[in-house]
């Protein structure tokens, strides 16, 4: 497995001091995601993505990205994911294969959807985001479940613990997926906070354990409509960010029934959408009907 | 021009009290990019990008993008930018069209490849940065100028004043551009921190203000690969992020000889590249020829 710390030689400068200092820094490397499918006597190579990653759990983030994408429909399609290096002088790991069985055809439509939409207008209101979505349902009888406030108070500190590469760098964005008792499940890293959860969808789907709709997923940072997006491919029905959510993301979430919350530190956190999943210590489940807006 | 922010109703957990509020968050909404181009009586419509954006500074956000993604060479290949809600039911302003001239041929392979490369080991090592790449140099004449390390202490304040959405919904990056007194020349702000780069050099192609070379580019957030290779192709000299840099944004620094500054707050900063053009409170450049890595 490649490094996921390079060390560079900086001047650190505090108000009118400056040293010469060793400083590790996370790195960023393209990753080429290429699929092989179709039958034996014509198989298809196609070049499916290029993402700027950290280095490790490559074969869980290209499963992870085929599968949040719509690309593949189960971890089952796939035959082998290995690092296809023969082709490159430099011989890096940088090139990563996913062959498909030889009944499955990938939907590759999904996946260009992403950067160009076909249809005349694509990417307007209701249109667009069906346009850009991958998934269409959250299973939300399995998401019938209630944890305390409390729980999730005692969530970032988990994930800070734990985010190592982060401690180190500074410059991580991490994924983390708990269970209803609070407790670690997963864990994983990226310089690019859709990698991290592409794969650590790949390493959930890796091990099994998809559905995850009993389940929490904590973000590092902000979360975005493709988040909620990839989140909701996993059928995850709570998603908490460490930031702030953007607007497509409570939409989207709502109309999936996932809880949103953000904010989440301090003690404190905002509820955005389906309160119902989080108990007060007064046992209340929360609910947002009382607002004005 | 539509919003930036939309109110949304929300549940507030502080300990263990909790009120129904209002909040204000970034809209993300997608932005198709589309452009037109070819002879009067051969016109090619093509669909370049799907960005998911916040509204505001569109046409900036679409000059800026082909820009610096390599697929115009300059302002002057632009005819007209508008937003095309001519084929859309809902009206919604989330399509912009680019109209080049007759005699302009868009260089769409940059563009791709960003996304898909087509070589067989496309993204390899050196080969790597190469493919990706979209600009070849830094002017280096004009950016032979030095700055005192105060100024850039001060930088970061004067981002967290103007910056007015944020301030308000906690979920917005931005670019800002100073000149080499430290006056604020340039700020935008997206929930997509390409999309703030791309908008802020949009604005200084519109304003005549490229090459940049006498100015300095500070981001709010991290800066990656892909940052650095947008500040280099509007002749960016010196970029300075309040957060931590990746690996690659240090070495395309390094090769561009871009001055590359990190974690930028609390009166404290990294130089990663290039220490030449800030000098210390006594008058001396820095430099990194003294450390052992």
């Amino acid at each position: 497995m490649q490094e996921a710390i390079k060390q560079f030689k900086i001047v650190k400068i505090t108000y009118n001091d400056s040293r010469d200092e060793a400083d590790n820094l996370a790195i960023e490397e393209p990753l080429e995601i290429k699929l092989t499918y179709g039958s034996l006597q014509n198989r298809t190579v196609k070049n499916v993505s290029v993402t700027m990653r950290t280095p490790g759990n490559d074969a869980e983030l290209a499963t992870g990205f085929l599968f949040t994408e719509g690309i593949i429909k189960s971890v089952s399609d796939i035959t082998y994911v290995y690092h296809n290096t023969i082709a490159c002088a430099e011989n890096k790991q940088n090139t990563i294969q996913v062959d498909l069985k030889e009944d499955i055809t990938p939907n590759l439509q999904s996946s260009e959807r992403n950067f160009y939409t076909t249809s005349s207008c694509g990417v307007c209101g209701k249109g667009s985001i069906n346009a850009i979505r991958t998934v269409h349902h959250v299973d939300q009888q399995q998401g019938d479940w209630q944890i305390d406030n409390e729980l999730l108070y005692r969530l970032p500190q988990v994930l800070q613990k734990h985010q190592a590469v982060f401690a180190d760098t500074g410059g991580l964005h991490a994924s983390a997926l708990f269970n209803l008792e609070g407790e670690l499940l997963l864990l994983r890293e990226d310089v690019g906070r859709h990698n991290a959860l592409d794969k650590l969808i790949g390493a959930a789907l890796n091990a099994g354990m998809i559905p995850l709709s009993k389940s929490i997923l904590l973000l590092s940072g902000r979360a975005s409509f493709e988040l909620i997006q990839k989140a909701a491919a996993a059928d995850i029905t709570l998603v908490a960010a460490v930031g702030a959510p953007s607007s497509l993301a409570v939409e989207l979430a709502q109309e999936f029934g996932i809880t949103l919350v953000g904010f989440l530190r301090n003690q404190r956190f905002n509820i955005y959408s389906a309160p119902k999943r989080i108990v007060s210590s007064a046992h209340q489940p929360y609910n947002l009907t009382n607002v004005v807006a």
